[in-house]
């Protein structure tokens, strides 16, 4: 299997998920995930010269705007995987980025596509990704993504709300409150049941503001539709929602 | 570079650092270090016949009694690392496994010794690893851990602790409290201005009961030499530590 030829505009990455990784259901959760795409989509953008490094060398940094994800099959334990990634478009303030999860007979377990914004370090604000030729060059309009363009993401804010401090471990380089902890937070305040007699088929997330060191933030979780749709999101202190998801179980 | 000869009694493992998975600092932080050396743990035993497969098989699973590790030099973001590692000794109860970090010139970064049981998934009590010949083949007595040998690990209870709920983020497929996340909460204990002003060098931690999914524990965190070195426990609802700490600071 070919890992990745930078000639590509599809970039194909594998790995062997880990049972120290796994939930207790031996499954891979949604968070975990999360990471395996950041991880391909690091590899892809590295590779052809517009990753972390090339970004930080001229003072710009990507920023996860939102992700998009549909599982049909949650990996399990020491299973296989292989990731494809590629670019599907740019605009002028966001380029979308889809996600391919492959089995090891290569069928499909889950899609996803983020949108990203590319930022400078500098002001914080979002720069013009039409200039970037090098970018542009890799756009593939012709993979599929099968995953439903996401909306707006309504609000849970108005249910009560956990607090929560953000702490050492929820900080990455960028010294924001990370993309996958997030999710880690946010899937927390399902009651261990729901994972037992459900699963996740559809986890959108979309991320306003950035969540720094000792902020005091509340966790918000609204049912909307049954036992099967849920809104959840992340307020500051003045009750603005740093982020919103919305996350569908069967 | 070799990857893995089952022939050898001495594993060796290859990674490198990935971006999401530094801490604010572009360093790996102590768990994530704590994740490597595990997987590492985890290939070297499957390889050799006595990894999560064989023993679950047989109604065993191992458990991380201690570990202790030395950090010379923390590995830096998007670092290419080796990890050793090898069956130092075995005894009744316990055995040993122990653990270099190189980098790519070979230099070691960190040592670790850990210490584990393999228990009996249906009473939850430790079974005899003398008779385990499988194992017993593989102890490399030569090779050589130089870290200083952990003794008795002081309480930090008695200390203020910070109320923690374990959520479904933080359980492993054994059902328990993830070893890592130990680690993960009880640095989190620390101000962040810690982590910029001084680096640990040894971290020493010993479990000794199995937290469980929506226990209420608590954290102490206690001073006990000047800056440089803390004691640290995790608590059931009835005070008794779970698991205990001694953390060194340069």
């Amino acid at each position: 299997m070919k890992c990745d030829d930078v000639k590509d505009k599809i970039g194909r990455y594998n790995f062997v998920t880990e049972s120290y990784l796994v939930d207790f259901q031996g499954m891979i959760p949604i968070p975990m995930l999360g990471n395996y795409l950041l991880h391909a989509a690091t590899e892809h953008a590295e590779a052809r010269g517009f990753g972390y490094r090339a970004m930080t060398a001229n003072g710009l940094a990507w920023v996860l705007s939102r992700i998009d994800m549909e599982i049909i099959e949650c990996p399990r334990m020491s299973q296989q995987i292989a990731i494809e990634t590629w670019v599907e478009d740019v605009n002028r303030l966001f380029t979308t980025r889809c996600f391919t999860v492959l089995n090891s007979n290569g069928k499909p377990m889950a899609h996803a596509r983020s949108v990203w914004a590319a930022i400078d370090l500098a002001t914080r604000r979002p720069t013009d990704l039409l200039g970037r030729a090098d970018l542009i060059a890799y756009i593939d309009k012709e993979k599929e993504c099968p995953v439903a363009k996401g909306g707006k993401v309504l609000p849970a804010e108005g249910t009560p709300g956990i607090p929560y401090r953000v702490k050492y471990s929820d900080i990455d380089v960028n010294r924001h409150l990370n993309s996958i902890k997030y999710m880690e937070h946010l899937l927390d305040l399902f009651d261990i049941g729901k994972f037992k007699s459900q699963r996740i088929t559809r986890f959108e997330i979309v991320y306003t503001a950035e969540g720094k060191y000792g902020m005091d933030l509340s966790l918000h979780l609204k049912e909307v539709e049954g036992d099967t749709k849920y809104l959840a999101s992340i307020c500051d202190s003045s009750g603005s929602a740093i982020c919103r998801a919305a996350i569908t179980w069967v």
